[in-house]
């Protein structure tokens, strides 16, 4: 970790989005990402970077794979963490975001990371409170960390993300992971398109520098990667969206989609995977997937944005 | 830490309630959490004092602040810490709270910080386990450190709590924090106001030497430091309470009626706050406040009481 | 702990049942466990061994004492926990098992704590994912790691278990702890007996090598020591199944009938208790019952499962 000990900082001192990072943030959060990933490929996973930190992970939605990632990443710090879920909270008494998050401030606590229904929760609470603030996913709006990790993992799979063709398939509109996705994508120099039915993608999205395309063989045939993004099923009863069975059939990837085209491309889903709607076992489990790899990677992604973000403190 | 290295040590092994301490303990409480406090504004805020300690929060009531102030107390002392809540415990499935304490216990816990909705819950567990139990809140009855906390945070404000004038406003009634500074503030020689609608101050409550009013301008003229409790959403199904609109009109406290004083007062809250309720929020984020102080001290507070009751050991 | 660096291993790398373990590997974790029953047993409780391991508490099912035993013998044992619930878990969402723990998985963890209501749950696991798997509870199927600590406490009652004459009370036909028991014992040259309602004791018990009773009193008259177990409060509305009142009658233990048998046998129960249902107050909390010596027991036994398991790596 010698070469950690750089000056080099990053512009912010919060990760709401993407939005608050430039290019030399994101390079320098990969390089630093690349160190953590041989730590934890170490038989001791642990560093002592951030034992005099204390982080709250506030959880205003269910979440299982971000929560455990993140406090992975803080335990492998040695961060002190302590976990506050919405559901046995104060929240349900009528309190403001502002007065708990203040609360928890006042116990010495020095970064929030936080997940909440509401977008630009995060950065509202960022104008308000002392804390340094990651923004664990706000509403439709911006989820960074998932976003760093996916190019992350694209450039581990390449050697670099700049060029690339990178199509992301699915419910744009709802969709945080796809927003985050496309601008640091585009930041990084990739070329990006999104794919999906034309109900679920929104009509500004190609003002972000964006190819809109509504078939799938279209998408596949054009891109090196394919992030294929989660249907929520929760989303069945609103009457603009397909049912599940529909969005199979139409933008459902398959092996025999996948032979058919004439070049490999790399398959990505920010999980939890729906088997047989968005892809099929036989595509999620091939050598074609970096599903897994997406996953290992966002707790060494996660804790080079904690540790850089430490070391912006004061 | 020298200081701490003292033979002084508490007239009880458990906490609980204010019934349990005496002024001396009371006062050597305090000059513990002294320390703890310097402790939690170093960079490094932890001490290895209860490294080889085991604590159990068991919360059979729902509870974040409290729980997380206790739970960073904890970690900060170095406890190994187990948290157990009844909504995923055996108590649903008909255990008695003796089995549910004990079972805990054969697994070496050392002490029990424990919520429960019963009044008197943990004077009946203390007499039945052998474990050392701190209650963090028993019904309407007692809740200790938060009398502590708000006592420490008022001679921090004035250097003694010694001859101040306390008013406590709200719903004297179902209180707990009620009753523990009434017992706390008498002990260390404050004057005790309670103020509040006739239907939520129940009748023996003189006995406990407080004078009682019915008029919010009156106690706020009286008093030097105003705690304005909480009002329980929750209650407002109850035909003697007061609507939220009709309790903010008579006992909120506003701004215009905090300047129209001609003197300057000090507001607490024990949180959560129904902002516009009690208090408006001029009046809770001005320099009359002291709610955020309180949430710092009590982390600083439950060590010192967790430290100290550990010292009763054999 | 110098004896523990010995050669000996388990021959197995998961703990799926009791099925999976050969006499040696018993006694190889009964003796672990003596060590570290001793440990716990000094002022400080923790020991380095497994400080370069993550453990995840998987679990599909409420529990709590469960839960605490595992989550206490991995703190005690220095290994980095973290705990995944099914209620706030991605399965809601539709994930396969295997997706679920393979993303556990590519966080780096190296061992999976897993209580699931499918029997085999864990072995089906182990046959598609890479770690290694410790069965809390599958279904009516096994719970390992309770026999193992109820035939450790026979034999710290007796000094042996081979010969002892164990009789199993209750509801055989839905319960994992008896067939675990069963099987451990046999394994051990114990003699075993199972006794109940014949609606509740299943026709292929037999086959097992246990006695069949369907009277408690000739059950208590025979056996050293009686494993009472718990009556589910939930299975009330199966139409074969007794009730509590009824059961309590025939199966139910009380002092005046253990007074009336002409020698002193010893009462288990694996909790949670219902008191006045399988056994009266007097007799859980008399001289007979090692009933506490069961949880403290189960810590000691979950941390030599773990370290073993542990010392079968690579």
């Amino acid at each position: 970790m010698q070469s950690m000990t750089t000056s080099r900082q990053l512009s912010t001192r919060h990760l709401l989005g993407i939005k608050d990072l430039n290019e030399d943030d994101i390079q320098l959060i990969f390089e630093t990402a690349d160190n953590f990933k041989d730590v934890l490929n170490r038989p001791i996973k642990k560093v002592p970077s951030l034992r005099d930190i204390t982080i709250a992970n506030v959880f205003f939605e269910n979440s299982t794979r971000t929560r455990l990632s993140f406090e992975l990443a803080e335990k492998r710090l040695s961060a002190d963490t302590i976990n506050f879920a919405a559901s046995s909270s104060s929240v349900s008494k009528g309190e403001t975001l502002i007065d708990t998050v203040n609360n928890i401030l006042a116990m010495k606590v020095d970064m929030i990371v936080m997940r909440h229904p509401y977008p630009g929760a995060g950065i509202f609470l960022s104008k308000h409170v002392k804390a340094q603030i990651v923004n664990a996913g706000d509403g439709a709006h911006e989820h960074p960390t998932q976003a760093l990790l996916d190019a992350f993992s694209i450039r581990e799979r390449y050697g670099d993300v700049a060029g690339k063709k990178v199509a992301i398939i699915g419910d744009i509109l709802h969709s945080r992971v796809a927003l985050s996705n496309i601008l640091c994508l585009r930041q990084l120099g990739a070329e990006v398109m999104v794919c999906g039915p034309t109900t679920l993608i929104p009509k500004y999205i190609s003002s972000l520098g964006v190819k809109v395309e509504y078939n799938l063989v279209n998408a596949l045939n054009w891109c090196d990667v394919a992030n294929m993004l989660r249907i929520q099923l929760e989303r069945q009863d609103i009457a603009y969206f397909p049912s599940l069975r529909e969005y199979a059939m139409l933008y459902g990837l398959n092996k025999q989609l996948l032979d058919s085209l004439d070049k490999e491309i790399t398959i990505m889903h920010p999980g939890p995977i729906n088997r047989g709607v968005e892809i099929t076992s036989d595509v999620a489990d091939s050598h074609h997937s970096i599903i897994l790899d997406q996953v290992e990677n966002g707790v060494a992604v996660r804790m080079a944005v904690l540790y850089l973000l430490a070391g912006t403190r004061g």
